[in-house]
């Protein structure tokens, strides 16, 4: 077979080094007011005024993020909306509708995509595929996830009013959208050298207002699987740096990689831990497709712009429940995507 | 850009000319009691003989049509689990859940896709992007619909027993699992050649009782662009088949195609036509994620498989509502992504 050079083809790996470059062209990130008011405000391209972002609905409401954040990702990338290869886009309502609504008006072929809030890393992810196997130029990358929608979708109506656990996460308002192309600028934020698609890990947990213990036994089993695959320690990372797992997640985290031989507490990060202080009553911190994605464009891909880190491990968790599985009495899975991104300096 | 020989990349053209063969292995299908009395009766893998399949809920049946469809694909491919280095899987279920659950215990990585009931041809088109693009030797896809987990999902419970118009469809209880592989083999099924990845398209229709004309713009643009990109006529296809238009969706798409000056009558198939037949009530024909899968496990694989058919454009069609979009009044937009299979003989 005529493989393309560098890919990981050993059994049992299932990691993949992208056999040439991609890269993060231009991103941009779009936040509700809460997220407005914590420690990366300055850093967000935009902040609404109102969490509604002028729309009747909370789902349009989050429909126009992904809108708005893909509009100022190509805008910002110099690369025209028409040489956009393919889109590749999801979110964590029932079928995806944030996306499907969103991102119409682009008339960009869409490759949807679930992962809850993965997603992010699956996105980006198989437009890498599609980039280094030479099927697209340029593609884009956008997720979203919106906390009233959220609440709607998965837990009760917010006008109950209930009361959250402090093991609970508070779902971020807000969208990341990403330009990632073949092609080498003078203003690349940063590039993908490698890539672990998760497993589905199921330790058979079902408190969905602890949802970080759910996803954490996913994201040890990807990093794990990407240090052994590509022979790296985890010190080989400037970070390692999880979606939103939250306090009680990273702890879990911690102590399973400890079971493996593994200390990442040195370099370990988690966006939903990052994107809220202790002061706006987050619990465990953020969560949600749009978490990961804005803390990303955001933060993380400035870091490696400006050669503050070099190499970092970016690795979104997603918890693989709805309410129905949840009303029925399911376990809650968990799956985390990981991407390796290098600094261009 | 080192691009991969042959993959179409002239701006404004979507489609990509799979640039090293891609075959479909193997296949298998699996359905419910209704489709088990159909005209494909006797070409289905495994028909069951309740539509709860030993299972508590609806759900938990979807996923088990799931696990058992991707159980038979791999053990016909002699390929073994550990061999099969991604999985590409969707349903329509909130969250993906038929997959979640279903596919958990294979512990393959998994690459979670939503198209709504276009998702058999998205998985088939990424996981033959990533083998042709060199980043994976082989990989299988699976997608389902279940009648009863999707009437809970989208419409009423069964036990209202709502009345249903002559242009609604019946969305089929099924699983269809395809295992895609770089290398050649002597019982390959079929190749994958090309593909045209969907663009959503709206015209505004908000009748979730008509789907087939909500979903037929889609089909007709992403025909319209793979018979463009490739610079063919509709008879250079010795069928163009659609996933599940039914009865009056088929004759819009018709209509649509003739305004493009393209008359496809003589090569149209609709597998939502096929699947069942007159008799039984299933009013414009079967839908579903399941439905264009197991079909073509069944039927058109095997038309591909001795011959009698050379090239054939599989274009499963799906329509982009969930209930909250409906319910917020929102219309239902439609995409179809498009899989050229050619026979090996």
């Amino acid at each position: 077979m005529d493989t393309a050079v560098g890919a990981i083809f050993e059994q049992g790996q299932h990691s993949i080094k992208v056999p040439v470059p991609v890269y993060i062209r231009s991103s941009a990130s779009i936040v509700g007011t809460k997220e407005g008011e914590g420690p990366f405000k300055d850093s967000f391209d935009v902040v609404g005024i109102d969490d509604k972002f002028g729309c009747d609905t909370w789902e349009e409401a989050e429909s126009t993020l992904q809108k708005e954040a893909l509009q100022l990702a190509i805008g910002k990338s110099c690369i025209s909306k028409e040489e956009i290869r393919y889109l590749f886009a999801g979110d964590l309502l029932g079928q995806c509708i944030a996306s499907s609504f969103g991102l119409a008006s682009f008339q960009i072929p869409l490759v949807g995509m679930y992962g809850a809030c993965s997603t992010c890393g699956l996105t980006l992810s198989m437009a890498t595929v599609m980039i280094a196997g030479g099927m697209a130029e340029h593609a884009a990358c956008v997720t979203s996830s919106h906390f009233a929608s959220a609440e709607k979708e998965f837990r009760y109506p917010l006008g109950y009013g209930n009361q959250r656990p402090l093991s609970a996460s508070w779902t971020v308002t807000g969208s990341g959208a990403f330009v990632l192309s073949s092609t080498k600028s003078e203003h690349d934020r940063a590039m993908i050298a490698g890539l672990t698609v998760g497993k589905i890990m199921d330790y058979g947990l079902k408190d969905s207002m602890n949802m970080g213990a759910c996803m954490a036994p996913a994201a040890c089993d990807t990093i794990y699987r990407n240090l052994m695959d590509f022979g790296r320690i985890p010190s080989d990372y400037d970070k390692i740096i999880t979606g939103d797992l939250g306090s009680v997640g990273q702890k879990v985290l911690w102590d399973l990689m400890r079971k493996k031989g593994m200390d990442i507490s040195k370099v370990h990060m988690d966006c939903g831990m990052e994107i809220y202080d202790q002061s706006q009553d987050a619990h465990a911190g953020g969560s949600g497709c749009g978490c990961s994605a804005v803390v990303l464009s955001a933060y993380i891909l400035k870091q490696l712009e400006e050669g503050k880190w070099k190499r970092v491990l970016f690795v979104p968790t997603g918890a693989l429940l709805s309410k129905t599985s949840f009303n029925e009495g399911q376990s809650i899975p968990g799956i985390a995507h990981a991407v390796e991104l290098v600094s261009c300096k």
